[in-house]
């Protein structure tokens, strides 16, 4: 691990549609080709798609977890972060991480969303929400096509972080 | 107190426009003439206004603080809750009601109605965020048109909690 | 519910001794007599004997809750705070209070009188832990013989808050 | 890293004395050679001691952090978890192991072997808090002579977990 490394969190709902899951293993993938570390809920689904990604490639992986027990992590996770909060640890999960990457995801994922876009963290979206108040689009959550580019923007934008 | 108090959340931002602190005062006021009991984040705004109407009318007003102090709470809150726990405190507000009703807001509000969503206590909303996800709409926020009409929605569904 | 009312927290275990459930009790009453609001983590044994002395003299009760139901909360407590957070919340039971009335308790109770002592808030025990150090015995937990002497001191102290 | 890897938390205060400050980074030396994840609470003092003597023999360091920002970390941290959270953080930190030296500490670190203590966490003591509860003593904190004895036996403690 190097003081150059990025923290991305990768969120995501825990029954993903079989196109999700490819999107969040391959943005997992990414992430850990370009060195960046994983951060996570530690749970199934989006979460753990993204860390079987970045583990293929050797990467580093992150899980905070709402229990009381490290073995509801899934396996790819290497460092898990037992914090007994349940959601209230959605807060930790995305600050914790320099931009985030939302894959899919039902309202436990919103709720992340809505906390990073609260704290400043850069949100980058494939095939997740979109937001508008009283009629007006809400543009703050920067849409993606591919994995590569979430993972492109993501980094780009950690940078200024 | 009785047993048949329904706990109503009140959610919104610390900066409304002055329509929005308007319609919150007269769902405060609502809420205490029904005899609800009002729980929000404590702050000012939304909340200032709402609790503002239910003392009004003599209502019992609940405001689950972020910070390490009471004397953070706004003037017309009798039941601060201090919690020190920053906006992983949004969890209790809505978890602490049978129904919520959002005014306006900014992400704060948008991650306390997402933790609603998920825990399946009704949203009820007034000129506050709406949501799609993949171009779908969702309509799981209940609108209303005016303050009365989200008061008495949000007392009938909490009826059914 | 008047400004001038004091938050007082009281603290103990899920299995008291009867002896301590008696304590626990008539602590409750004399709260309650004297005007204080009464805050607990919600829940059974020296929490529910508290708030069923408070009850007994009119007073009022706010129940903190760990888990994610207002059903769990004990038969007296009229305001359920539901925080979904575990034992996290033993944080926002005592910030929540100006000053702690300690009752018997295991360990759980021991890191409500730890936050509270670190928070600077008055704790007075009633036959519960004490505390050294290196050898050296620390009485920042103020002892009380009897309920009332315990209600007189947090109520004293808590006027400095 | 590898699924053998304990991870074992090391508490204790912001301001140690000068001797608790050396126990601190020889505990993390220790820690770091035995092939241990060193997690805490990121801060500086016992902590930061701790975690220098574990990045100087190459281990890994996790930092649980009370506040809103990376930047509070002290600089031996690997993987900086930023909870927003304030001491309730305190949970996470010693539910994150699987076993917990407390190296002297104020009441901070008390409500952490608290915690430890109530989620049958085992909890080794250099120079740290005793405790008694109504005059019998609590022998729950296992004491520990030196740094080596104290990795020791949370190593060997934590095999069992």
């Amino acid at each position: 691990m190097t003081k150059e490394q990025k923290f991305i969190a990768v969120i995501g709902g825990g029954q993903p549609s079989t196109k999700e899951a490819k999107l969040a293993e391959k943005v997992g993938r990414q992430l850990a080709k370009r060195g960046a570390i994983l951060v996570c809920g530690g749970l199934g689904g989006v979460m753990e798609a993204a860390c079987k990604g970045a583990r293929a490639e050797g990467g580093i992986t992150v899980g905070i977890l709402p229990g009381e027990s490290r073995q509801a992590a899934n396996p790819y996770i290497q460092i898990p972060i037992v914090t007994g909060m349940g959601y209230a640890r959605n807060v930790a999960v995305v600050k914790s991480a320099q931009a985030v990457i939302a894959v899919g995801g039902s309202y436990g994922t919103l709720s992340e969303i809505s906390y990073a876009l609260q704290s400043g963290i850069p949100v980058i979206g494939l095939n997740t929400w979109s937001l508008s108040k009283n009629g007006k689009q809400d543009n703050s959550i920067i849409p993606a096509e591919t994995p590569m580019e979430a993972v492109e923007k993501a980094l780009s934008m950690a940078a200024n972080q």
